[in-house]
């Protein structure tokens, strides 16, 4: 059973996702557009919400309560992000956007799909169901898009396939029927 | 003297930036690509930043401790975003990028200039000097760029000249001499 990271900071809600498990959680929302989930917010944050049917994109920012940290424990500064194990190779925490850092604050873009009351329904899942939630922000293009062509490191010269998960991404070598990550 | 509200989560740094007051800082990052700011990670995370000189883009993740609300305060659910005050119009905090949230995280978008040891320079500045960080994300366009054009809601429809500041939102009637907000 993983530990759960209480969190030290007010909730706002929840979310409900089909996954329960890090290993088989898809490891960015951007690679799983297909899959849907809910924001459950507390209902006394429900008036909050006011305008933000007006968006098609928002951040969520949660608690990453299950990274496999306990209370107190520094992570190491350089790990194998998930993407990387194939490779087995380290890169500084502040170089990628896995979920065991010094604060296990998770930024996961999501398209809004409906909201109802206190309810936010979102498409594109990275989360363990009942994830904290610590905050809800509306993607604002000229705020969150740079301009130009971005270089993104490390990311630039790995496969993304779609739905990838971190156990799809345990297999060193490929079994005669198993593909690789596509290259 | 705006009171400070203390941070319930280990800080990896502060930034150093131009700026001491929230009403005289630009709202937003990326409306101030002009201006660099510094920030100075706690030296014991500096191994933190290995792989992150092959981005050029990050994103600061903040304890906005100077958002003018006392520790134990919840913020109003609606409010006027500083980009609404000519209009007085408000809006749910979730609906707003502005710092008077349940947590008060800012998210910015940043360019990154020069990474040195511990000290990571950056281009873009909506922070006031001292900020703590929380946390420092490398943008990946594949997680963080949405498909087609999203909808931003009461943004895509208010003037958001670059360098606006709170107090120059403060005006309702411009003056002769006195160019209202761009339109």
């Amino acid at each position: 059973v993983t530990p759960q990271l209480p969190c030290p900071l007010p909730v706002i809600g929840h979310v409900r996702t089909p996954y329960a498990a890090t290993e088989d959680t898809p490891v960015q929302s951007a690679l799983n557009p297909g899959v849907t989930g809910v924001l459950e917010l507390d209902p006394a944050y429900a008036a909050g919400l006011s305008g933000l049917d007006g968006f098609t994109h928002a951040w969520l920012l949660c608690w990453l309560d299950r990274s496999g940290r306990a209370a107190g424990e520094v992570p190491a500064l350089t790990q194998v992000p998930f993407l990387l194990r194939p490779q087995g190779k380290e890169m500084g925490i502040f170089a990628t956007r896995g979920p065991r850092r010094v604060n296990p604050i998770g930024l996961s873009l999501v398209r809004l799909v409906r909201i109802e009351a206190n309810r936010v329904e979102f498409a594109g899942v990275d989360l363990l169901d009942g994830t904290p939630v610590l905050d809800l922000k509306p993607y604002v293009t000229r705020f969150d898009r740079p301009d130009g062509e971005p270089r993104c490191g490390w990311f630039d010269d790995v496969p993304m396939p779609d739905g990838v998960t971190p156990a799809r991404l345990n297999r060193p070598v490929a079994g005669p029927d198993e593909p690789g990550p596509a290259t």
